[in-house]
């Protein structure tokens, strides 16, 4: 393992790491001990019927949550919900490559075994049963690779969701998709600096992670973001401060192995998995109420592949959220992005299922 | 210099390299010898107004035109028609870094100046004139690269362009488009074979150009391309197979040095650079019919973008070409391309002007 400051309550706020133990991988080799970093918000009550569960997504974990989805003001209510963010395996905060240590230091960098969506949901489902005694989930959301988790939750565990809001994401990744996080890896492990994974320092990786950050400019955001200078809504007056400022220090803090052992699980996010390749199977599985929701302007999870999904889950909507950001519209910028957001994840929560 | 067997006869059939002497360039400096390869369909008549150019996009040369668009079935039809094809500067066939000997021998590898779309306007107006005696043209035709270049035409000469056909290109190059560049540009800089320019072959630079081409893989086809497997259109069995069959071995026999010199000149295309950044002026002295012909899935160069262009031309309309395969639709590999670019070709041919 080595250490990186990022991953730390400094930049994360409070969030506890609990063990779920020995946790086997849907690709073989197991993880010995299993640890899942989690925060919550409100309290969860007798009956332990008003949990929610929120995934992550690639390089994000529940701070933006936190930050931007959270509060009192919000469809995710704390005063009326037990909300339970649980950061995915990769994610830095949970068991990842570059923390691997004590009965885990045989996976540490460049060894940390192949994880899927599945063995995420897996992982999740047994923290919230065996630690909080939670059977039933109120809701199931997550943005990107959290759509990807709670598409799973929905397909997997369909008595335990009640309601799914997969936002910016797909069940099944698309072939785009797959290319796109391959793109993204090479630019990584180009970089002579990483040397299979076996860095000492993720700053000896930074051109990669900073080639990486720029993959991202082109395809995170929407052509029109550039376009219509909306970074300035981010306080910077020129396009290179914006990528130099925020888009490269964004990723660079990061842990390239980390960042590779999401990207590989994104990849691969598909629900057909449990029908033999069947995704219209799969996705009937879902009887939790479902509003699916892409962002208009994303450009590698366009809503015409989220309503083909849609239209093959029995009580779902589809909800497009707009958005000029495109894909990291997840970030919450735009103020516009929330209201929608809580308009529709309102209007799924006051849905009597 | 060096020798890249790529640019050749034996890949680009036949085609004549002809001398139009010292060229200037915006950017300062000149080219001593500015050699320009030109291909020519038809006979010029004695009036010599029957002449039609067409320009070249990036890494793109004369030939893809010889095997898609001309040719007695399309509306670039020889037998009615003077039809020149004018490589642009750093094509790899015309005065490139790769090729720059002789008196160009300063300008070989890493020291080639910077080039820009007016200067390659400058110098195919100067050949059609001096070596054709062509004083105005029917029509100047071109796709991405060569959108800009007739754009160029029509806004830097205005009087000696009677009609235009921009297709999958804008006038003035846009943020996203700028940081597309950037992205493949770093691509192969990136590779320590590069060696600042100063590699001995192409080969040296292969995982860089690899990685370009996949870059080009998630932006230069759409996501539907990817999803409807519409490679198998190209008798491949596998996305694979497609890439490494078809998409890299497409970039990597071409030379480095090329490809950059060609992505600064495409990421700065800007007619408004004649009119103190004001667009709208610029475009305003087209006197061409323009067909402004965006692809409908092209991911860098929007419709959209393209629209709002059009919308700043005097005698103008906007012809969207409907193609999955998104910005390399220009490869006409859909049956249904190629009839397309025909009917709106023939009917702005048609026009009187």
């Amino acid at each position: 393992m080595i250490e990186n400051p990022y991953y730390s309550p400094e930049f994360h706020g409070d969030y506890d790491v609990i063990s779920i133990g020995r946790l086997d991988l849907e690709e073989g080799g197991s993880i010995p001990d299993c640890q899942l970093a989690v925060t919550t918000w409100g309290e969860l009550n007798e009956a332990k019927d008003n949990a929610i569960l929120i995934t992550t997504w690639f390089s994000g974990t529940h701070q933006i949550w936190r930050e931007v989805y959270v509060g009192p003001d919000h469809a995710l209510n704390p005063e009326r919900y037990f909300i339970v963010a649980i950061n995915q395996i990769g994610s830095g905060l949970s068991t990842s490559p570059h923390n691997a240590d004590g009965s885990n230091a045989d996976l540490a960098m460049s060894k940390f075994p192949k994880v899927r969506i599945g063995d995420d949901v897996v992982a999740q489902e047994r923290l919230l049963r065996e630690h909080f005694g939670v059977e039933k989930l109120v809701l199931v959301v997550g943005g990107s690779m959290g759509a990807q988790q709670t598409y799973e939750w929905a397909v997997r565990f369909p008595e335990k969701v009640e309601r799914a809001a997969p936002i910016a994401g797909t069940a099944q990744n698309t072939p785009h998709d797959f290319l796109y996080g391959e793109a993204l890896k090479e630019q990584i492990r180009s970089d002579p600096g990483f040397n299979g994974g076996e860095y000492a320092s993720n700053a000896d990786v930074e051109d990669g992670l900073k080639r990486h950050a720029h993959i991202w400019a082109i395809m995170g955001f929407s052509t029109e973001f550039w376009k219509q200078e909306v970074w300035r809504a981010l306080e910077f007056d020129s396009r290179e401060a914006f990528l130099t400022g925020f888009l490269e220090p964004y990723f660079t803090v990061m842990d390239p192995n980390d960042l590779l052992a999401m990207a590989w699980k994104w990849q691969r996010g598909d629900v057909a998995r449990h029908t033999g390749g069947d995704l219209a199977a799969a996705l009937g599985r879902i009887t939790a109420k479902t509003f699916v929701m892409p962002v208009d302007e994303d450009m590698f999870f366009p809503p015409r592949d989220c309503k083909a999904e849609q239209a093959l889950i029995p009580d779902s909507e589809l909800r497009v959220v707009e958005d000029v950001l495109g894909h990291l519209g997840l970030f919450g910028v735009a103020p516009t992005y929330m209201p929608q957001i809580d308009r529709h994840l309102g209007e799924l929560l006051d849905t009597k299922v």
